[in-house]
């Protein structure tokens, strides 16, 4: 395998592909990527068993062929270089090694042969759709936050992605959740995606989604099976495999019943929560919201007989109620809406409080309160 | 008390002292910043027992007093309070908590008396003169990476500065040295200083010096026994304890009869340096230099038969040899030289080599070789 490629091209590639690569393998190939030259294309192929990342860039191919070279390494390097430089890599099987030449620098990086790089099956995807890069890059900013740590609740460690009913209109969801907060995010369903199962993304293959769909214009192309989803982009594919396990009936936790509205400006609202819980003690976060006619009164109080409390003006004529909330939790939700107005809808101290954005119809939080 | 500040004002003096304050004490007094009301002045003052930060900031006095208030908390709070608002303290001894307000938003922390905050006593500073801030901030920057942090050795636990002879010319000089590399740098002494005890300036005091001296214009007037020392910025007054021990005798260290020297572009070189050192291990980071006519060839190997090598032309003519250093402190070094060229000055590779800045007569840097 001999090429000549441009530094930033292969930058950006390698930057696609390697955060997949674990600092630490037990299998010593894991800590490589594929490198793979052909048809004037250098491929990248990086994967940790559980999600796979292929990448490729136009490169000057001399020599096709595939090698396997350690990925962080390889990353450190290219990112050393001059930039605007263009970086030569060579493998020959007679020196068991794989040179990376630039200008007077000069690399020879251990490899492993890439018959040995696992190839993750996919099996047959047999749901097939498009979104646009925006629609999916909201579904996923949007929920991600409220994706739950906790590893023995495992079906809750992803985004819970769907064909659903929005009162008859055909809608797919997003959902996560960690029990104490949840996001459901809907967009009007591609028809091709009507038919397709339920099935949970795990956390790690959405944050790389999220990196390789950043200022991206175009469609992403999408094809699942219960077990693995496919994601296209325009020179990546991701591939990882779904979560094996049922995510619960969230519509239980969404309540039907809350009357009580209260909408204000979400911005300075999220400001004062966070000056106020300032004195909390950082194990809770507790924050206490005290409603009355078109005033909210936010109040916290920490240990050593510390306290806080400011006033703000809202939209609010339901009667005089106290809630508490964990402010962290409350920040997570703010931090979502992009409308001027976010609107809370409450039944009581004792009741999940739903939230909505002004600006975004599809966009529903759920917060549930605690003891104050 | 009770006065009126500006937030942004307010928010630069607690940025200054706040940083003493360790995070955990089993003092709890020392967890609080002492606030005192007086003469058109808020002073606050913040200690750790070894170190004092006093600063004073103009404020509409109503009342004059003092009051201890947990440091951490009030900076969090001044923090997240909006730019341009005005800022009330308020403390009464009926209520035993300071008010802070603001807005809507008011806030009651908890205080300790002011009677109990332990003052710095400094005792007698005999000596007594001045540095301008930007030769005070040349002092430190150029030296404090070279400062150990190993405890046992506590006395290089910080900057040496004392007064000495620079063949014939009487200079203040700064050094420090963990044992692998030294830094020392020098500037005329001020006439007041000549008969000034060497002091050993500990590295946490450093820190807060040089952010107290940040984009500073004008004099720093410092005042020292053999014990403490108190520096003087426009609004603050910093006092240390100096460390008590006796710092070695660093001109051993540094050779006399080194006699190869090499010229070359310092920026060139550290970027070729970083990049080669890639594949070394961690822990040692060693880099070879192999030095010819004119030419230098870094080399490293790194485990699982990486290498790496890269050619800088250079101004040399002393023979062919070989060094190898720590790329990590060679980078540290390289990182002080202002000019364009750094001269290395070599014996063999074994002894230590001198690095100098073509820019900066008055800095010189020893380096350790290491086997590579």
């Amino acid at each position: 395998m001999k090429l000549t490629i441009e530094r930033s091209a292969l930058l950006t590639s390698l930057n696609h592909v390697q955060s997949v690569v674990e600092r630490r393998n037990t299998i010593p190939i894991l800590s490589n990527i594929l490198l793979n030259a052909r048809d004037g294309y250098l491929g990248l192929t990086a994967t940790d068993l559980d999600i796979a990342i292929n990448d490729k860039v136009a490169a000057d191919i001399t020599t096709e062929g595939s090698i396997t070279a350690p990925a962080h390494l390889l990353f450190e390097i290219i990112r050393k270089l001059p930039e605007g430089s263009q970086v030569e890599l060579d493998y020959k099987s007679e020196d068991g090694r794989i040179a990376v030449r630039c200008g007077h620098s000069q690399f020879a990086l251990p490899c492993l042969p890439h018959d040995d790089f696992p190839v993750m099956e996919t099996g047959e995807l047999p749901h097939n759709f498009t979104l646009s890069a925006s629609v999916l890059k909201r579904l996923i900013d949007k929920t991600r936050f409220a994706i739950s740590t906790e590893e023995t609740r495992y079906y809750l460690n992803g985004i819970y992605l769907h064909a659903a009913d929005a009162g008859g209109v055909p809608v797919l969801r997003a959902v996560a959740t960690d029990g104490h907060r949840l996001a459901r995010v809907e967009t009007p369903i591609p028809a091709d995606a009507q038919g397709m199962p339920g099935i949970i993304i795990p956390r790690k293959a959405v944050v790389e989604i999220q990196k390789l769909i950043d200022n991206m214009d175009g469609d992403v192309a999408m094809s699942l099976s219960d077990t693995k989803i496919c994601f296209s982009f325009a020179d990546s594919l991701l591939t990882t495999k779904l979560i094996d396990g049922t995510f619960p009936d969230y519509e239980r936790v969404i309540p039907a019943g809350n009357d009580k509205v209260l909408e204000l400006d979400g911005k300075s609202f999220a400001q004062a929560v966070d000056r106020v819980s300032t004195v909390s003690t950082e194990k809770t976060r507790a924050i206490k919201l005290t409603l009355s006619d078109d005033r909210i009164t936010l109040s916290a109080t920490g240990p050593d007989a510390g306290s806080a409390t400011e006033e703000i003006t809202a939209t609010y004529t339901s009667g005089e109620m106290e809630i508490g909330f964990n402010a962290k939790y409350l920040l997570d939700i703010t931090g979502q809406i992009e409308g001027d107005n976010a609107h809370f809808v409450l039944a009581d101290a004792g009741s999940p409080t739903i939230v909505k954005d002004s600006a975004d119809d599809g966009a529903l939080y759920v917060l549930m309160p605690m003891r104050v």
